[in-house]
């Protein structure tokens, strides 16, 4: 297959950015969280965050307090976060680890870890009452090669198929065998920006040159090719300049590449969007995943983890600051930079303007969401309106 | 009359939670506040709040801001804290005292402490101006027993009758004397929960064995007795346990009970609530009462006051603490419980549960909060809905 | 032209203050700023805020980021902080300086001074493109005696003249010269309180006696004459008391009188508004002004400038503190009573009351804002309504 890159694009000035009350309008948002958030399966975080039986985490996402719990089995699940008795908040702790239950703080409801409930006191006497009818609220989850995602549909609805959803980047990335890769890090951030902007950011390189002077003296901004767009992801790579191995804060960094990966695969770094909430960054030695968290129409949070291979983590002096650090670095000068482009596009006099050739994947993932969630106009709002 | 007790009680699995939209509507609470706030009888505090001619208190409930006074003489009385010249706030402290007069800080409008109008400089040219036509706006107050509650119904409407919304609570508590004892203590506690969840949690003792281990080794959680609920209150008492006289962190409290007890009255410990903002807790040595106000449908605040004779108060070495420490601590846990009903009843995996047999008082709540408010269907909210 | 004072003015008890949402209302807010904020012209600082090419300002005034930026021929312009290509902001500081061009510090497109797009990198491949197409938004902006003012009209409307703007008070205050003047200090104030308080606080000095004890005994709080209200500003002024020169916090200022000013303006200190954002506030040897910037209904930022003679401040030992703290003083006790009306204006137990002869201004204002906006009840807002 002939790469698609964005040189080759043909484009006009008539291909603008969006109104900006995609970016501002709570009704927008509303109807995203609907048609996307609760439709599509939403990256949320990594295998071993989970390690072993007992072990959990929280999270808030798309209004859902949801908990993801290994169980007795070491199987992953998801659950709401919630008692089935009166509502109560179960786990309260962002992780940590239960011995065999969870149980509800109120009124000792007691959940298996598959979500059973084993015992809820002074039911007895109530006609009708049954335990079994009572688990947990499941919430569908899938891993894929460590990657774990959930699926906030309306339960009433059959999920969609999750390898429909990969729709191949699992073949695309086999060679990384990120399952078996290692978090070294976690990092959270709390940006003032509209998720929608976060993969705009991400999805263009032409900024480079300016907001990351660290990061286009080892890959060159122009050297970008753009996978055609697929219904459920966005994919492009970069090049490493010659003698460059990764990204990196270090002159020369010493992690051997993954194993599995070919030559190619050796000198480029992978920017992946799986829709809408995951943005995966593979490297020759270490991949990045960001969990993206849309919180209001102009607040996002971001999960960043970081992953290695056991081999190196295993290794006398193994330090990953150096890619932490260039990420780190990397992330706030495009958070600050996402921030100013949603005060700007909040305000009075922001126009819709023309994307540059490069920015292709920008104005395709605009369509997308068009497509999925349905023009502005639908919700009465204007063009230029600030709420 | 033969007593009612939860035991008792028949009940269903189809006997449940209320939906999601009754604790987190906007709407619904704009509705509480016309239809309860606005309709019946609200405790704001106590008598001995306002000791003397000029003390005042003030405070905002239900989008008023009321100021509550003593007059020269020695009635107390509650008026609209804004001065009736441009709408300006007068009182701004929370308590304190003025003498003879309270002045607006603009532009030194003077009333006199029964309301009336005294002075308004600089009107003398103003045709038709009579200082009788512009007295501070009057609030119907009563008080029972030290318990000052107000109305803030529409004036152009009659004020119910206290009489009936009391509806013989004051025959049930008169041998407590409340109206001579004093307040020993004062705390206000801020929640991120509906004020219902407030009631709910303080009409079952099921969380007592978790939540409460220092309540439950002095007054067992089942040993409750409902009376039936009352068109303006839920009654309830536990026994507490043998040996044991009061509920307190001292393992061998030595105040006496007061005078005018019974012998059974001086074994329980009563849990009544004057709906829909008091919650009056008598023990047989002191009484506690509980103001609250709700602020928006995730939010209430709530003000303790502890109450003890002054026989006791006057004794040397008089220390309340061990009382005030016994609920303060009791507080904070039911507190943190109620913030995490909200937090999940507030998120999309929240569905209606079932009542315990021994939740029939939370059930009776909930059908006298429909009652008078009206169904949540009404405002067109779905179930399940997060606003 | 005979002086019109407030004395002569004739009044009645039904003339009386606005009903609360008014002050409260949301939506209201919302068509004040179309109607106001988005239709007249809008005082945002003074000329020396800028002094040469290359500094600039930003301010975020009735929805709109305002970039005022010095050209590279001295002319004071204005635009909407915002680039053309992705709605980046552009300027993120308050104020700062720039050498020849303003960069987005996003992807680098760069404007002229003038606002002219000097460069738009990689967009050589987009069919239909040409810089000159894509300037800076210009916003409408004129300078008079120092005084910026910027118009946010919708640009497809022609904007109305400035010149009608003034209506006159360019002569008014012609020989106090204002052009001459320079900014000696810049307070900025955050009120609690809807920005139209804070002109009716301005426009009557009956809460002097009360509020600003210093300030009485240096100008008699009688002492005011009222201009009749024209219709895009009000005027009043009031008389220094015999052998007092000027406002100051100093027993015997030193300061000279303006220059140009007659024995008559010697002796006065001037309170106009130019409405809606601008107060306007000359004294024999200085003049203050007030930027107000509404931000909701109950939020009001205010900048206030401090401006002297370039004689006076060449002066050894300069120091403009006896005016500064003078006024600083006098806005705190203003700004206090102010938020206190908003409180008591947003309560439940508010209603309108009656103004004093002495209060025409306001009901001038009450009127001017009627006429201009539309009375609240179009919105379908009842009276004393909070929201």
């Amino acid at each position: 297959m002939p790469r698609y890159t964005n040189e080759r694009a043909e484009t006009d000035v008539s291909i603008s950015t969006l109104p900006a009350g995609y970016y501002t309008s709570a009704d927008y948002f509303a109807r995203e969280t609907d048609r996307l958030f609760r439709r599509l399966w939403l990256f949320v975080g990594r295998d071993d965050d989970v390690p072993s039986p007992g072990h959990f985490v929280t999270k808030r996402i798309a209004g859902a307090e949801v908990l993801v719990i290994r169980d007795e089995a070491g199987t992953l699940r998801a659950f709401h976060n919630v008692c089935r008795h009166r509502g109560t908040l179960l786990c309260t702790e962002a992780a940590g680890q239960v011995r065999g239950f969870v149980q509800c703080a109120y009124h000792s409801w007691t959940y298996r870890l598959d979500g059973a409930l084993h015992r809820a006191p002074h039911m007895d006497k109530v006609t009708g009452f049954r335990v079994e009818d009572w688990p947990l609220v499941s919430i569908p989850l899938e891993v894929w090669a460590g990657n774990v995602f959930i699926h906030l549909g309306d339960p009433s609805e059959p999920t969609p198929s999750f390898r429909d959803y990969l729709d191949g980047v699992d073949t695309t990335f086999h060679n990384w065998r990120m399952g078996e890769l290692r978090t070294v890090a976690i990092r959270t951030y709390h940006l003032r920006a509209n998720w929608k902007l976060v993969i705009a950011n991400y999805h263009e390189c032409l900024h480079c040159a300016n907001a990351h002077p660290q990061l286009v003296k080892l890959s060159h901004p122009l050297s970008g090719d753009n996978e055609p767009p697929h219904p459920t992801w966005l994919g492009a790579s970069m090049d490493l300049m010659p003698g460059c191995v990764t990204l990196s804060t270090l002159a020369e960094p010493t992690r051997a590449s993954l194993p599995g990966l070919d030559a190619e695969q050796r000198r480029r770094v992978y920017y992946y969007a799986m829709l809408p909430t995951m943005l995966l960054n593979p490297h020759p030695d270490y991949v990045v995943t960001f969990a993206l968290n849309p919180i209001a129409p102009d607040r996002t949070d971001i999960t960043c983890h970081w992953l290695m291979h056991p081999d190196e983590i295993a290794r006398p002096g193994f330090d990953p600051g150096d890619a932490v650090e260039f990420w780190d670095v990397t992330n706030r000068q495009d958070w600050a930079l996402s921030d100013q482009a949603q005060a700007g596009i909040a305000s009075l006099g922001y126009r819709p303007g023309p994307y540059s050739n490069r920015e292709e994947m920008l104005a395709a993932f605009d369509r997308w969401v068009i497509a999925r969630v349905g023009p502005l106009q639908e919700l009465g709002a204007g063009f230029g309106t600030r709420e």
